[in-house]
């Protein structure tokens, strides 16, 4: 049995080894057209940053410790340039030598990941891409010439955020450039706001709605004219799957610009296989196929194909795409679909939006969480959820992926039974107090409305009730808001108008508790949702306040 | 409806709250004997080391506030001493005024938590327990005396250990009694090893395998003889659920001394509810009645037995148990059961170790995990799960506990899809990890052997192989192990001896590898689940070391 893998870094290497744990006597060769096999390319910015300082722990392995422990040919440099499924067999050009060869195959495994497409406004011999060790250490060392004062990062996503943080942790004036009108479109607005806020309290520029037009020398001119000096330009504007190889090969590639697989990795030809980013993945919340680019699926699914291989297959299961970001404290996570997205695509949907301490309050170091959810309202299944905050933040979006994973409904989210002690949790943890809340707007106890259909009820004649301390309502207030303390609500009732009123409080809770009481008083009540904290942030990053 | 509530701390407040915000119109009271309403009584033991210094944040409702907010009158001061079902009121001793009273109810909650029992032998006007803020404003004088030096805590579970570590961080002389074989029974004796190691090097002195056979004065006698100089005894051994006021009214009293209770919270007597400690709960691994004291069924039962009397119930979902305990920067946690349990029940199990690092090795600030899950052989389910460390491990248990409630198998474990990026997880999250290794072990592809059945094999003559490399085989090693390093393993397979051989690693993940190989040409080989780090750990606190 003969094995070929195109690539050497996560999905192909774990599918290498599991193969030859399950087979000794299978022949395994890797093809990576790059000169490092298995890097660590999530821990690429923070090597820029100085907060990785050993490099080499970046290139943990080599071809002779996957030779010596699992009899593993890893050839690099070299790049598989055709394959001919007819004879089973690739033809690979040796980047070192300039050498062609010819490799036949029992079995292929495509690994050959994604890369970046440099928009053609980019192009200039400033600008780099942060996708492998060699992109790394060229920017590491523009970075050290001193002539390099300002950096421009373009594209606000994962690696646009990172390399951000990194590059100003380094004291360089650093701009992000984003197309859109928001940074991080995983998150909707208002979960992004701490995120951007805690960007632009550490220095660095965000430029949201406008793109790179040119770049000359070191001046990068934008589409509304202005133009910022740059000694180095970082495109991290998106990634396309590594297929044409494929293509020319003849195999299906989906809508999707990847390589169509089926739940076994498998190929639309019966001896190839594919797996990583350059292969499609199945959504869990639409069924339909998707790219995620993520390294926790490339390995899992390069082991996964190495087991039908070797005959003992199990089929994948759809993805969430759950992800994570940390940038100067603040982390924000995602799993699952967003608002954003299931308002595009029509798909109904139930909002709940919850503030609560990462740990008991009396105990130091705890934070305010932002968690959001987002809901089947025919099924009370969660589409997806959105965490952010400075603590706390990576545990509960594990526990709520897993909870969407199981098919654990957003109202039994308030029966999990999560481990508390006051430095790591509540008694009711934020992900139970979430499944409250969930429950009480299923059952319709406490109706609610979002942050950005507050200024249409208003102008329809609603009236908003902040039902905050009158120190909390000084500080800051939603314009033409009410407001009667909530422990003053049952006396001064009789201030309210008729009709239509939009409760709120700081965070949610204490408007629950004001919607309660005056709907069974009679009055046509709903809370605002995550409070005045989610309409702040909400209104902020989409300059909808009034 | 009049609705009385014996008891105003987690699970009698959650309760009149929640009933408040179902019905404005409901009479509610609650009865508390003490002088406080709703303390935060997981947070006594950071008071005493100072790690909390305001007071006033663990006091932080009072009855003025219950009152202006919800409306429920709180009596404090005020202890049901008598239920009388068949007239449907309780009678009332009002501790400040010396009277007693009768209150008729439409519904009564029983929430009168559990107290400490002391044992005959600590008696002495130098034993405290820490269960009130009482308790903790006396042990924290006391701490402040200047004679005060040493103290003896008795009970190596929560609190025991908890107090420890504030105590003995305020630079006291710790020692902690346990009449077991080892600390802190929830976890098994190779998991507790770090937390014990932990205590030991910050100097707390833990005595196993014995007990408080007296207390003179200052003189504390353990049942070896031994004596120990201690100007405060703390007694931690263990507490019961006040349940005699309500056996004394004929209520049903189940096996395990609480109150009987169906799914919704109902006692024997259909108008009297009990939730919180003083109420049985079902166990989800052998769905018996069981005793659970910990704050966050209480606050979710409290919650939920109003939804009940509301007219809007939902069934409790049996117990797992999940809890937590950090002291001096080790964390442990637990869900469902634990070895030791299911063995004494003669519950047919399989056992996974594994040590992952808590996030990418590469970024700084992580380190070693213990994971270890308890499985149903037949059917892949997960009976229990521990976890270890010093970062990551609220996560993980909180994953896994999620996952057991949930019935996802321990193979199936691979495919959460866990959110990851350098500084919070790896690729392939500990969770993933462990559900390999639990695949690999159901499969029989790696069969492995436990750390305490070592001895017995060996002395059957099963050959120890250690795959480490020299150098770690020369830091430490099983006695009688044979070296020969992974990478080395097929050219020198013929230095091993024929018949059964135990391969071992550091953690079990080149022992993995080596087993492959091993069985792959023709050798009869188990891996040590967990490797030598497990054994190392569980010789430790057994003495079983040879």
């Amino acid at each position: 049995m003969k094995i070929l893998i195109m690539g050497g870094v996560a999905g192909g290497m774990a599918a290498a080894t599991r193969l030859r744990r399950l087979d000794e006597d299978a022949e395994i060769v890797v093809f990576e057209a790059g000169p490092y096999v298995s890097f660590a390319n999530c821990g690429l910015p923070y090597y820029l940053g100085d907060v990785i300082t050993d490099r080499d722990t970046l290139i943990s392995h080599s071809p002779e410790s996957f030779g010596n422990r699992f009899q593993i040919d890893v050839k690099l440099h070299h790049e598989v340039t055709a394959i001919d499924p007819a004879t089973k067999a690739v033809t690979v050009h040796d980047h070192a030598a300039g050498t062609d060869s010819t490799h036949s195959y029992d079995a292929l495994i495509i690994a050959a990941g994604a890369t970046a497409n440099l928009p053609v406004a980019l192009a200039s011999p400033r600008t780099l891409t942060l996708r492998t060790i060699d992109d790394m250490d060229r920017i590491h060392a523009i970075l050290d010439e001193p002539g390099t004062e300002s950096v421009v990062i373009v594209g606000g996503g994962f690696i646009g955020l990172e390399a951000a943080e990194n590059i100003r942790h380094r004291g360089f004036a650093t701009t992000i450039i984003q197309r859109g009108a928001q940074l991080f479109p995983l998150l909707d607005p208002e979960m992004v706001a701490p995120l951007a806020a805690e960007l632009v309290e550490h220095g660095v520029t965000i430029r949201t709605g406008t793109q790179v037009r040119r770049i000359d020398g070191d001046v990068v001119t934008l589409s509304d004219g202005s133009t910022i000096r740059a000694q180095l330009v970082i495109d991290s504007t998106g990634i396309a799957p590594n297929a044409s190889i494929a293509a020319a090969a003849g195999l299906r590639i989906g809508d999707t610009g990847g390589i169509w697989v089926d739940p076994r990795h498998r190929t639309s030809n019966p001896f190839i296989y594919a797996v990583g980013d350059v292969a499609e993945k199945t959504d869990l919340v639409s069924g339909t196929a998707t790219l995620v680019a993520l390294a926790g699926l490339a390995n899992r699914h390069g082991r996964a194909v190495a087991d039908v291989i070797a005959g003992t297959p199990d089929d994948a299961v759809p993805s969430l795409g759950t992800s994570i970001i940390g940038v100067f404290g603040v982390t924000a996570a995602s799993t699952g679909w967003n608002e954003t997205r299931l308002r595009a695509s029509g798909r109904a949907h139930r909002i709940i939006h919850v503030h609560p301490a990462s740990h008991a309050t009396y105990y130091p170091g705890g934070s305010i969480l932002a968690i959001k959810l987002l809901v089947d309202p025919a099924t009370d299944l969660i589409l997806g959820a959105q965490v952010v905050g400075r603590d706390g933040v990576d545990k509960r979006i594990d526990v709520l992926a897993v909870a969407i994973s199981a098919g654990i409904t957003a109202s039994k989210l308030k029966n999990l039974e999560l481990a508390y002690a006051p430095q790591y949790a509540s008694a009711k943890d934020p992900v139970n107090i979430a499944g409250y809340v969930a429950e009480n707007t299923a059952s319709g106890l406490v109706p609610t409305v979002q942050w950005h259909e507050v200024d249409a009820l208003a102008e329809a004649g609603a009236t908003i009730l902040d039902v905050r301390t009158a120190a909390e309502f000084e500080r800051g207030r939603i314009p033409g808001a009410l407001n009667i303390p909530l422990d003053e609500i049952r006396d001064r009732a009789s201030e309210i108008p008729a009709g239509s009123v939009i409760v709120h409080c700081q965070v949610g809770q204490r408007g629950n508790t004001a919607t309660r009481i005056l709907t069974q008083a009679g009055h046509l009540v709903t809370n605002l949702d995550g409070g005045y904290l989610t309409w702040v942030a909400g209104t902020t990053t989409t300059g909808r306040a009034r």
